[in-house]
């Protein structure tokens, strides 16, 4: 499977209910895009002090590139693109093969 | 379950047999401290020219917090942490709990 991860960190001045739509647009996007095959995510919670300002963390999963080139361009995933670029600090993209 | 999750970025003058040693070594822990429940990790194929100069990913998941606690100061994960600080050019660690 394809793992598709992604990190958010908010400015500043986002608020909590502005994080929390984000939340639930990513979330939403499972039962908006078919080839997503498994979502999960969570808030930073490691001890390390290495998050480098990212908060959220994303896994999305597809079973293979045409999944994940499915996804990037879709309306549902753009729209919700659209709307956390306005919150967002900073993002990291990494995707990679599951062994 | 915790996850934690563990990009690396090398140094470019860091070999392929170097890489291949961290690999390899990251890959060895899973049978050497109990606490770790399951194992992945993969090199950067994203599309989106955002992975901020990380190539690998790993993940790493636990139990619980306890099982996290067991790991870090484990004897094996800090002779990993030692071989791989030589050759890192930048980290980032976040934990989630996956739901």
């Amino acid at each position: 499977m394809l793992r598709h991860v992604v990190l958010f960190g908010f400015k500043d001045e986002t608020s909590l209910e502005q994080i929390a739509e984000v939340e639930a647009g990513f979330s939403a996007l499972p039962g908006q895009v078919y080839s997503i095959k498994d979502f999960e995510w969570g808030i930073d919670v490691s001890v390390e002090q290495n998050a480098q300002g990212f908060s959220h963390c994303f896994v999305v999963t597809f079973e293979d590139e045409a999944g994940r080139d499915a996804y990037l361009p879709h309306p549902a995933h753009q729209k919700f693109v659209t709307l956390v670029r306005k919150v967002l600090k900073q993002s990291l993209v990494i995707d990679y093969w599951s062994n």
